[in-house]
């Protein structure tokens, strides 16, 4: 059965991405591909609310983007702060510390969100302060603007994998120095590409000959920018890049405001309808992500089902997916997305009624 | 116009390609998906001609696949001999240099191949002796299978990266440790992924935390082995994966034997009909390859014509495209290719009759 993709992520992408996957392959230096880059360059500006020349879709999924933030910023020995309150901060201290960070962990229990005040005291000179807009884990969502406004000398990196085009992300305004995310959760690709966007601040200082060669921020922008001669660094992955094209021309002819509050709305009407049926959510009211929603597991499943059986049913009898819970939330929680093209009332509407009639309330 | 890719790749796909592009998006853990992955892995043994468990397609480009041998083999300061003859070579140099290794280059010209004993006795005890098998900015087959047999305690590393699917790799028999190549060449998917299988001899061997986190072997084998539980890492590209299933069944419903003998003819065809114009190829006569051509640029060009302005009349008159030299050959050859679902003789007669035309002879 087609799947409703109501986890966390993979959603069903925009009808749009289709046509744009069997557009015929050009080579990467195809000047007809160059110009469709470009124009996905700008397309990507414009969501992430950046004038940055240094944006880009990167040839990896969202945790490439993680790493290339890090490898590209993070020189050994550097002091890097980062916020921990979900699986996805973990990684990125994790991925810090293997770029030889010296890794400065603020912690908020899992399903709270960081203190901005902690973060930006927690180091007297950090290099990078570091953490998740919305933590896909939790579905609580942090206060990148608070953080980027004390950040003084240091930069700030924002994953933005499961904010982007889902709630507000204005990386100018909030003055926030590298951010990434993904393809195929609220920007309604398929996964495969990370874009990433990097202020002219973080720009000045790359690490020369980052550990790593493939996600080499210097190399890339060679090719990426016409500027930059479009030196080859690596075969771009023209048909990802062409199907994030189409994604994107969909999201920006509805319009970034218009999607977004689709996603809030969409986001409202799950929660609410969760509550309705008894269940208790996760993250607290006020830092909630209507993108994404944890649901916590309740204890008197219908018939002694698990609940990995309960998403068993939904796939199997609905063709409905959603996520398990993640790291030490595995097993006491759900995750439910409600991302880019998926975001439709009609499909918040028969994932509760599906839920319903499983969990017999 | 759509393109006839003849550069160094990407590949025009295979038809059977558009069809897996556009099969519904599902999630990554979905047991369809996950069915779809094992087959995917499966056919890449046996296209790897291997029975290594760990066999898998890399969310990344062919330069993932070289970076990922690298940081999961090379603990730092450890001695890596690497063979130099081409643009790759010197990257593999590269890598390895960024991610620690003390690497020994042993070099040959470009556009000659490298020798094997060189490469075996550069070292007493090297822990990496890595290579390219096809050399795709010279044309130039060097001998894995020398290299392999006399390789010791050392791992060997081969970059198939234009020479799987096109000519003989022979994984086991070899006695090749790792082995990666890209989606986007003989194997006639569109660029996106670069397919790795791992020796069992190799994976007890991996680094333990290696400096990638996005490349870590062993997490990754949890995630794609069915036995490691099916673990999240990354949100695997579930598209391009589909793609590459498609083109690889198109492979091998031909048979593996019945295209690489396709390859051979098409490429002898090819650089025949370039001699018969008075061209004069790089590769010496038995180490050239079939599937990617090195052509010297002559220099009597009709009308003062720069060689560049000779691929920009075949890409806008005919829609042919052909590769620029890369790196100390910019300028000083063309590189054709002839790969995948575009190894055909009607596409070797179609760039000869262009090129006769263009180049007036």
């Amino acid at each position: 059965m087609e799947r409703l993709l109501m986890g966390p992520g993979p959603s069903n992408p925009y009808p749009e991405v289709a046509a744009a996957l069997v557009r015929p392959v050009t080579g990467h230096l195809d000047p007809a591909f160059l110009d469709l880059l470009d124009e996905t360059c700008e397309r990507l500006r414009t969501v992430f609310a950046t004038g940055n020349a240094l944006t880009l879709p990167l040839s990896g999924t969202g945790s490439a983007g993680m790493e290339a933030a890090m490898v590209n910023l993070v020189e050994p020995g550097a002091p890097v702060v980062v916020g921990v309150n979900g699986l996805f901060g973990e990684r990125i201290a994790e991925v810090a510390r293997r770029a030889g960070a010296d890794v400065v962990r603020v912690e908020a229990p899992w399903g709270e969100p960081l203190d901005p005040a902690a973060l930006v005291g927690a180091h007297p000179a950090p290099s990078v302060i570091a953490l998740v807009h919305a933590e896909t884990s939790t579905g609580v969502r942090n206060d990148v603007a608070a953080v980027a406004a004390g950040k003084g000398d240091a930069l700030v990196v924002a994953d933005v994998v499961t904010s982007l085009g889902g709630i507000e992300v204005a990386v100018d305004e909030w003055g926030v120095d590298v951010a990434y995310s993904c393809s195929q959760k609220c920007l309604g690709a398929p996964p495969g590409l990370a874009p990433i966007t990097v202020s002219d601040r973080a720009r000045s200082r790359l690490v020369a000959n980052p550990r790593s060669w493939y996600l080499d921020l210097s190399l890339i922008a060679a090719y990426v920018e016409a500027g930059g001669g479009r030196t080859y660094h690596h075969t771009a992955p023209v048909t990802m890049v062409s199907a994030l094209h189409g994604a994107l021309g969909a999201v920006l002819a509805e319009g970034l405001d218009t999607v977004r509050e689709r996603h809030r709305r969409c986001g409202q009407a799950l929660q609410d309808g969760l509550e309705r049926l008894g269940l208790r959510l996760l993250a607290p009211e006020g830092h909630r992500l209507p993108q994404l929603t944890t649901v916590v597991v309740p204890d008197d499943l219908p018939g002694g089902a698990s609940e990995a059986d309960v998403r068993r049913r939904l796939l199997q009898d609905w063709g409905v997916e959603i996520g398990s819970g993640a790291g030490r939330l595995a097993g006491k929680v759900w995750r439910i997305g409600c991302m880019g093209h998926t975001a439709r009332r009609r499909n918040v509407d028969a994932l509760l009624a599906a839920l319903a009639e499983v969990l017999d309330r």
